[in-house]
């Protein structure tokens, strides 16, 4: 699996349990293909008439690397995945999957997986003829749909923590509230609770408004007049600047006085592509720097070397490139490589970015343990690092760092 | 001319014919060296004092690959390959280096060259000294200076077929409209009697306005005013944003009637450099989507990771490296390598981009087989991929998408 | 250090002297080590608690390739490294490590470094624990903390010439001047005076306010207004874009007349992210292509394909990846590999970027030869360039451009 020309120390560090600091729950029911191929692709819409979306660099890897594990030959066709993977049993899988991946820790997104999916982001309320339904609101379902934090970590034979997804506390508390008064101080008593029991905060603000947005705190007029708007349509995933950028404010407040980092979703999957570029960021991270919260930049690709610049130059900012990996698959070598390339060691992070199927999570350990393979045999072979050296980055950046920032 | 340690089905898949989807015409008289050099520049300004334009990736290309169909050496010097050239006669030249590049079916963008470069675009009509005059009106030279795309086909022993660029209609409206009225109803007719030959829409707005535009329909007072205004000076290139919208929904509206295409010109030679960024469509993708209307986002190089993302999210949305290959030419492989990373197999098209001289849709043609055989090589070497998913993607990029996408 | 497999023509090409066109002057004091680290950081910020910015690219490559030259084994640890560093004193290891980097001529930014760190520029003036005191004004310090630009040249056994920074001409004068009138009449005849013993001009607006500035001159009347402004807090680095736009046109005003060309800082530590995008300048481009002022975009990275791009298409801009080289260090052949996959070859050339110490401007040059030397014999090995070629365009990018753009 890894680079045959690599020291064992090296090789040793590489594959040490890794710590994936961002995951999303996997679904833990049994998936028809359509319902498999929307959870495989990037956008979360069909692939065209005549078309599939095993046909990606994703599909490609999980036919090589994933059926295996499901006691098939490497590149088997997909019907035939999709047979074996009913015949064993989503819980199976799952369970094959997840413990495959040489986890020692799972942090994950724990907000249902409706506001998750760029084309579905803003009338996720709708039913679509394609789209599995896993859209009901968290308090609603009998079972939900996704395995919990703990049931993640039960599976992979890991650890497990929470992630808050504040735009997630944000639709439950609209929905609730009643007045504009109500929603605000709700919002605040909400984040803090459930920041208790987390190790971070999450904003998919990527998706809903782009990351260029004002770095300032908005004024209360503004805000109550916003949330006034809001309560017309609380079952929306919010959308207004002004809202969001309070939201964001509130859990910066959070996150200050309990010490946790703020993750960014950014770059892959956001549907405002452009947008959602990291440097858009740059003025609220300088914001953010004297207040002293870590800002962890997700997934970031295309954008990642502006990611990676953004880390070298704050020292509040933190990288990876999470879901990247596994969709990148066989060519995430040059992905991990860039992140290598210009962002210090003690800012990288491991994430698979898993959503949906557990798949994920196992293609994005082997290809980023495969990629960092590659790109440290490429350093030790010209002779730039030393081995002691290419360990110690392989520990540090797999779970060492993760460890640190979010106190684990 | 491929790697050597490729399987036969896969050496077979990139020798198989291609289809180029998105080229223009090549001159058909005989060049002289500053005519030449403009056209082989990415941005059709002349080289500084002392310099050539062959000192390009693309100069350097062309010494290389197409010397030898021309009877001389690899490395030859500039100005022995263009006295060679000229003692063959364009016709033998564009005859040779045509059916080298192996294509089975040329789409032709048929406008004349004179909007199709960045330096010259805002002000066409102003004769330069050092620009070769290519600009006249196509109805007023008795032989157009361009193969038209039956000539095109001829030459290349390929079938051939036409691509409407939307503002050369634009320009033969407004050139012959006298009153507001007049021109929208002759623009909507135009369109649609030009798109019923045709297999395709293309629109270099990127270079007009930038693409980061307004995704809506603007509305029609606002478009009856501007079309007053343009009416003033008809022989310009439009530049008007309101116009440009306007063209661009008459387009929309014809390619999803005629189930066409619709060709967005994108990063590479884009004047506005970061407006011609593909993200900035990301809006008008989600616009199209139900619609129904295929994205085809040619070029976009330097953007071309963020074309990729944007293929891999809308379903509607697909991609080619296009004049990018012959122009980063021997490291063309990592450009085609990025695309391959994260674009979905069956959005991903071949194109030359070829414009004014034979030598790019050859050396296009060459770079890109050169290209994906060095990118499908790294793949099976490393286990990743099987030899007949490699084949059968070369297959589809090369010819069976764009069959699929354009009715071919 | 080269590539085994160059033809000697190549490798001669290669270890040539270098022309280093874009350098500040280094630290003539011994350093402590929280000093030490801040001046290798790509921020100038100290990096979080229980981590080093010895864990970076740069830190890396510097305890690889700078140790020898200290008498060290390479990959020595950094407290040894800065032992011996501290030992040999600042005058020897500059010295060695100017030397060392085969220049034949500095062209040195000799502006005080105080307005160069993206954390410290808005607030330069107030001292910071952290931040060691190199901030006094350069006309109140008996002895500067940096190496003029003649002793960076005896130091490294080179010729030497200045870069006028615009916006430290700036600061003079709005310390001097005590009516708007004056501070405008004064800023022409400064940089008039300054730019008559300077070979270019040099502008950060990067860092200030963005390169998307609106690419025309300013009215007088808001330039008034702005100066009348400005003249409230004269120590303060400049951040009014008018007044920066006003600056600028003066500046390429003086350019035009004395024939220098005016580097832009782009990308890489520009603290305003995707506002350092070289692309944002093309409207300005455009505009300064008939005037004939040459456009010389700096590090660039990571827009340094956009720039390339740029490079292309107008005729007036060239390139380099500066400071990226050293700071991307290993990996920095990829760098290097896509300039020259895009720009053509008389547009780009070397600097070393180097700031504040020498071991910046010894890794650019080290790590810049072996960067391009991959690049060339990954070229060669394919076929496609010939060694003549080879060995020409390393000739011109490591010294031709420089000494025909800035005749020296």
């Amino acid at each position: 699996m890894l680079p045959v020309d690599l020291p064992d120390t090296v090789r040793d560090a590489l594959l040490a349990p890794l710590v994936d600091h961002h995951c999303h729950g996997v679904r833990r029911d049994d998936l028809a293909r359509a319902q498999f191929e929307l959870l495989i692709s990037g956008g979360g819409s069909p692939a065209p008439p005549g078309t599939t979306h095993f046909d990606t660099p994703f599909g490609a890897s999980l036919r090589r690397w994933c059926a295996p594990l499901l006691d098939l030959e490497p590149h088997t066709p997909p019907a035939v995945y999709l047979a074996r993977r009913a015949e064993l049993g989503a819980a199976e899988v799952n369970r094959r999957l997840l413990a495959g991946a040489g986890v020692v820790a799972f942090l994950v997104d724990t907000a249902p997986s409706d506001t998750a999916s760029p084309n579905t982001a803003p009338s996720n309320n709708v039913p679509s003829n394609n789209v599995p339904s896993n859209t009901a609101p968290s308090d609603a379902a009998d079972e939900p749909a996704l395995l919990s934090a703990a049931e993640m970590g039960r599976h992979g034979g890991a650890a497990a923590d929470e992630l808050v997804r504040i735009e997630q506390i944000e639709r439950d508390v609209a929905a609730s509230a009643q007045l504009a008064v109500d929603y605000l101080d709700d919002l605040g008593e909400e984040l803090t609770v459930r920041a208790a029991r987390a190790v971070g905060l999450k904003t998919v603000m990527a998706r809903l408004c782009g990351l260029d947005l004002e770095p300032t705190r908005p004024s209360r007029g503004s805000v109550i007049a916003a949330a006034n708007r809001r309560l017309d349509e609380p079952g929306e995933p919010p959308t207004d600047p002004i809202l969001l950028r309070h939201l964001l404010w509130c859990a910066i407040d959070v996150a200050r006085e309990r010490g946790l980092p703020l993750q960014f979703h950014s770059g892959f999957g956001g549907a405002g592509a452009g947008r959602a570029d990291p440097a858009g960021l740059s003025e609220l991270i300088k914001t953010l720097q004297p207040i002293g919260v870590p800002v962890i930049l997700l997934h970031c690709y295309p954008y990642h070397r502006q990611a990676a610049h953004l880390a070298g130059l704050y020292p509040n900012v933190y990288v990876d490139v999470g879901l990247a990996v596994p969709h990148t698959a066989g060519a995430s070598a040059v992905v991990v490589d860039e992140l290598l390339t210009l962002a210090p060691f003690h800012k990288q992070l491991f994430s698979s970015g898993c959503q949906g199927v557990a798949e994920a999570a196992y293609l994005g350990a082997l290809s980023y343990r495969r990629a960092l393979g590659t790109a440290l045999a490429a350093r030790l072979g010209a002779g730039e690092w030393s081995a002691t050296d290419a360990a110690r980055v392989a520990h540090m950046i797999g779970a060492g760092n993760a460890r640190r920032i979010y106190r684990l």
